[in-house]
């Protein structure tokens, strides 16, 4: 895992990932870029005529404030267009792009990169579901369909903010002891999920297979799904998770491709448990095609930073290909901007956990911190960051960050 | 319950609804009104100078092929532009507008109203969970929390669809016996559902009161949540329902005005169980306000048609201004174009349910229809529709209907 503070090697000119930024000499929020710490505005590219050879490019889509019309384009597109913009790079560095094209990674704001039409959220870890099994009901088995096909619930759209947007404690109602109470939630919590965003649309009523999935697939973002454990527990039966999700759900601010995720695609292991279950056609993926991608959550307090949890996409029971798959299967549609989130990324082992649920036992054992804090759940102040890189800390293809801070329950 | 088919009868001009059509002659989708079975396209009656009296009105709003941004203005507005059209209708019949705006009912396409932003659904009925309760699990007790807050969980907002619209039986997997199958659902159901649709937006992280709340909802449409029950039945525990609710949910293409309804605002009759429980100040409503708006579902088949359920909103435990409040109270947005259906409405009493699960007690008890067949769930080219009327039959505020043919579902 990198460890530069700004992330800049993640960006290198493999990785070429695309978001929404805005700044001083950039007002407008607009599509861009990233290269080691310079933001590259797309717009400035495109009107010096710098993608004359994208054929098919359609003008002003960088100007436009959400990526959602430019990830609705074909692939080959966007291949392209991070071709066009490595290939310069490699040849002449940052003189390739008109010098009013780039700003600094610390000038600007970045934005929610999509206009996010529907959010799914899965539950792809075998370790997850049978930690969360054993803390919340004293039984370690996964839910009943959990090798069938990758259960999931829809999440609240709106609720998606980006990276840096401070994340408020919620009011709600939750057991306490026999009673229930109302108050500011008592057991906040992060999940750390990795989640595909969709390019090309599906109308509804398709067939979709999994091996066919990637290219519904604009690219991917590092993702936390804040839940509020005790509000969740007691709204759960039987609908599921609601208003204890719903305070906020942070993206990282970078998109990266399906296409540069290439390299680090790699055969999922083979996992003992479920390989008897017979699942339909449109989920089978003898590749068990998944990526190298680790993932790292610490928290920051009283000035210091404690690693909790790292974990591997590829430790997934299901991949993103195969969540496609199974939204689609009883005839919904994908729309350009939808997320579909993989639930908690949790690996066996001390330090491996992609939740503090986990992590602590349900809150039973806590975490010390760095600053000699300790935490069952979270509390106000802490800055839970995220970050995943591609393959190993040297690829250069990674996330930086996905950040937010828990601010307190404001009065009624 | 109005009978007449064509539904002239529930669209007086006290009515003045707004929906999205299209025609032959009005080849873009855009805004228009319903006078008897007149269709009245505002962008016509705009550009003649119908409405140069209505301070503020934006140019063009009509002409959009969503109702979201004429719904994301002031109530105020809204209310004066229904004014406009149903005075003019008063003194002049339909010769106060220009004949190139009035098309016959049957001469245009209805389409879905707003763009669908979130979607949640919620669960209202006391009557529907107790039954639900006693059939899926042998224990006719309410969810935990039932009492403390509108349970919910958000759909798939990709997945509404306007009335009209062919609804395919769905693939997926779920329980035959001791087995798991894959195929198409054979426990196909609807949900009889009135829902909220909202106009003035909330943004993330604001406090709203159940009393407050009606000033964020433009209007209310009839809604079908279409549900396939086996799979269903796996797939939701413990992340509640998905793909059993995904291969979609019908609204009807008009939107009733909350000032339209103003005149049927009822007190919601005392109920016994709950009443010790105390719930936030922002969920409670000394005045119980709800509409007395009677809903009535049937099954088209061999030509003929079969009433299987009726009964009132006004018979809901939680209200459409409680659903509003809950949603946000953890700090959710409101946008505009977010729908929040209220659940199966069901009423105690044989005839009184608003699906099939509860009216045959899970397939056990078939109701026979008009054409000799019988149901236990529904039948490929079963068309359900259902209608609701505000008051009595002869009030002329209603919403048409909603409906929709299950199609059998395609080979993979």
């Amino acid at each position: 895992m990198a460890s530069s503070p700004d992330y800049a090697g993640h960006f290198s000119d493999r990785n070429i990932p695309f978001g929404i930024a805005s700044s001083f000499v950039h007002s407008n929020p607009q599509a861009t870029t990233r290269i080691a710490n310079s933001v590259i505005f797309l717009t400035d590219l495109a009107s010096s005529g710098f993608f004359e050879n994208v054929k098919d490019l359609p003008g002003g889509i960088f100007a436009e404030s959400t990526l959602n019309s430019f990830a609705a384009l074909p692939q080959t597109m966007h291949t392209a267009v991070r071709a066009a913009i490595s290939d310069a790079f490699r040849q002449k560095g940052l003189d390739a792009f008109p010098t009013d094209s780039i700003e600094d990674i610390s000038a600007v704001t970045m934005h929610l990169p999509v206009h996010v039409s529907d959010f799914a959220d899965f539950s792809c870890s075998l370790e997850h579901v049978k930690n969360a099994g054993r803390i919340i009901i004293n039984n370690g088995a996964p839910p009943p369909a959990f090798f069938n096909f990758p259960i999931a619930y829809q999440g609240r759209a709106s609720s998606v903010v980006v990276s840096g947007t401070p994340i408020e404690r919620p009011m709600g109602q939750f057991r306490d002891g026999p009673n229930i109470k109302y108050g500011p939630s008592q057991k906040m919590d992060y999940e750390m999920e990795f989640a595909a965003i969709v390019g090309t649309p599906l109308a509804m009523k398709q067939r979709l297979h999994a091996t066919d999935a990637d290219r519904h697939i604009f690219g991917f973002v590092v993702l936390n799904d804040w839940s509020a454990r005790d509000i969740q527990g007691f709204e759960m039966m039987p609908l599921g998770p609601c208003n204890g999700k719903n305070s906020g759900t942070s993206i990282s601010p970078w998109v990266v491709t399906v296409d540069a995720l290439k390299p680090y695609a790699i055969k999922a292991p083979f996992v003992e448990e479920g390989k008897d279950v017979v699942v339909p056609a449109s989920l089978t993926d003898a590749s068990r095609t998944t990526y190298d991608i680790q993932m790292q959550v610490d928290i920051q307090s009283g000035g210091s930073s404690t690693v909790i949890g790292t974990a591997n996409v590829s430790s997934l029971y299901w991949s993103t290909r195969q969540m496609l798959a199974h939204i689609v299967s009883a005839g919904a549609a994908l729309r350009t901007g939808d997320i579909l989130a993989t639930g908690t990324v949790s690996e066996a082992g001390e330090g491996s956990q992609g939740c503090l649920l986990e992590t602590t036992e349900g809150g039973k054992q806590p975490v010390t911190l760095k600053d000699g804090t300790k935490r069952s759940f979270l509390a106000d102040g802490d800055i839970v960051r995220m970050t995943a890189v591609a393959g190993s800390a040297e690829s250069g293809v990674g996330w930086g960050d996905c950040t937010g801070e828990l601010v307190s329950a404001r009065p009624y």
